[in-house]
């Protein structure tokens, strides 16, 4: 039988993977905490000298092109092809991509040049990765016409990865099977970083569990329904982080199983 | 009829701008967060390669020198003559300005080859900017003999721009007219990157209203009624940041007409 | 008489030193914010044109390696070659050590080349530093076999430094005397960065008091009696956080004395 979201997140609890992050400058503080908070160990190591190496000691890797550079990239690439020669899951979130020619280059190259296992972003930017003509503007999602769940599907087949696009309903395809996550809080939009943080939550999930397509289901459901509870206790986005990371350090089987809202359909 | 503070806060929140920062990596989250807290839309990006395409998708620019770097710095210079060939605000934090020889240099040069609209600092540091032989101590204020208010209309007149010292009282010069702004609290002291956060304030409230003066006056008067809102509640610096940002968000036409204090006076 | 803990704190609050990071990416924010909330002033600058500039206003250098690059750890050295220079204390977090070669080398290098006054860290990264083949697990401590004292007094003769090991008891010596302090909370595990911290506010009052071992204990005390009255009043690890904050900023004499747990004992 399948394991449930609340299963995953106690297997993150006891084996405390380790999560090797390239990510960037604005929201690294976020994405290292909300992985200590599910119980893995987070580790965020940029220098190309050591890149690949600390890669080496991690159970999942996550880039995250926020704040790129070109050197940023390349270290990006070293630490990703260890990753793919040890068999771990590589993430990507493709942060801002559409808004300037580098990102999207640079979204192509990793995509070419390593084994990228889940690429993950908002609407527009997995739009734009898709090769759509979609403008984003900056890091904030904007609407995309047409169908997300077919979008998500034909990349999944494209890449041969699992696609997460997050938004007020989550999408998650892979191959074999759709699953869409229906939690969430719209106070998630007025935090930095929360889809940033949506990426790691996802990489510590990704690191217990081979089915990256559950793994993100689960860590997506994990993440907000924490963000439901926090909603409840928020007086504006600052408290509600802060509550954010309390409910997801405090979530008990109970309420995830009562709360959690996975929705799958096979293809 | 001039529009009030709160005006230009609910044009920032209609109009959701894209305020475009190369900042310091110590409060980079805080700039992008309170951004989002008066509900415009944040981008941090600092790539030689895309700088300057970023600035033609915003419509301000934020320049901090906190954490400097020779490249940073020519990074900075590409965004900012792309923000000026688009007509958009430029504001740069002369955070440091006084401290090392290096932090001269940059900011002579800046607002040498750039166009900078908005000079935003505190009182030594502006003085330094301004060619006083200022020494200060890292990067918070020290004393500064003199009238400040000259000061700040000596290089407003000077560098045709905008000139903002942060304090107890606020001064807001340009060539026309000098505002100072009352509000705010001494916590603000004790909380690192307040003082980063109201130069991204000005740039949010720049994006939407281009009288540069009016708009920076504006800005701190929200930002620190917010900040007086905050105090009331706060039992320490965490606390008080957190409130800061659940205050500000939550900011009502009522509130800041009743609190802001404002004081312009013609030259 | 020995000041106690509170005496230096209170000597902190007094003379608001300037403390001097070259630090990670990760918590750099928090850094600067525990040196500013014990009272003194942060300034984090590390340009290769100005970090030995910075180091001659400063009364501290804090040094740590946990996002580190080969340029980063040269600009590191101008910085600690200044301090030395200037006769004021350098700490380095040997944050990661052991987790990569790079990590290994660099500390070596850094503990070869300049001097190192207090070498600060948790029990598998200071016994990496020590030569044991301690294999460490990213940024998080694993056990390690053996006398954690004894391991610090030899490291401490080696170097002639001080050599703080942190832990649930922490370890603090010097040629001449061996610290414990036995305050803290298990919740500190639970929030990125509570190690990079120590290190700030052991920066902090080092900069105030000459006796390296002393000021260290009186630092560790001061911060872990916060986090002891902070975990009282937490749900979880980012309301632990704020509190912790709060509690340090409110500190006084008659809680310091009655709380603080330094057990010392001359070799």
């Amino acid at each position: 039988m399948k394991p449930t979201a609340y299963d995953l997140l106690e297997r993150v609890r006891q084996q405390k993977p380790v999560v090797h992050h390239l990510t960037n400058w604005v929201t690294i503080y976020d994405c290292a905490q909300v992985v200590k908070t599910v119980g893995a160990s987070p580790v965020m190591a940029h220098a190309r000298e050591e890149a690949a190496e600390m890669a080496q000691i991690a159970s999942a890797l996550v880039l995250n092109i926020g704040t790129l550079t070109v050197d940023f990239v390349e270290a990006m690439k070293l630490a990703a092809r260890s990753a793919n020669q040890k068999g771990i899951p590589v993430i990507l979130d493709v942060c801002g991509a559409g808004a300037t020619a580098l990102r999207d280059r640079k979204c192509q190259e990793l995509l070419n040049e390593v084994k990228i296992n889940v690429i993950k972003g908002n609407a527009s930017e997995v739009a734009r990765v898709s090769g759509e003509s979609v403008k984003t503007r900056g890091v904030d999602a904007t609407e995309v016409g047409g169908d997300l769940v077919l979008l998500a599907q034909k990349l999944a087949e494209q890449r041969q990865a699992t696609v997460v696009i997050t938004g007020q309903v989550d999408i998650i395809a892979d191959g074999r099977q759709t699953q869409l996550v229906k939690n969430g809080h719209p106070l998630m939009t007025h935090v930095v970083g929360t889809g940033c943080m949506a990426a790691s939550v996802i990489g510590a999930f990704a690191a217990v569990e081979s089915d990256l397509s559950l793994a993100s289901a689960c860590a997506l459901a994990c993440y907000e329904v924490a963000a439901e509870l926090a909603a409840e206790k928020a007086a504006g986005p600052a408290s509600f982080k802060e509550q954010l990371f309390d409910c997801l350090y405090n979530l008990d089987r109970k309420t995830v199983d009562r709360m959690q809202r996975i929705e799958t359909s096979q293809r």
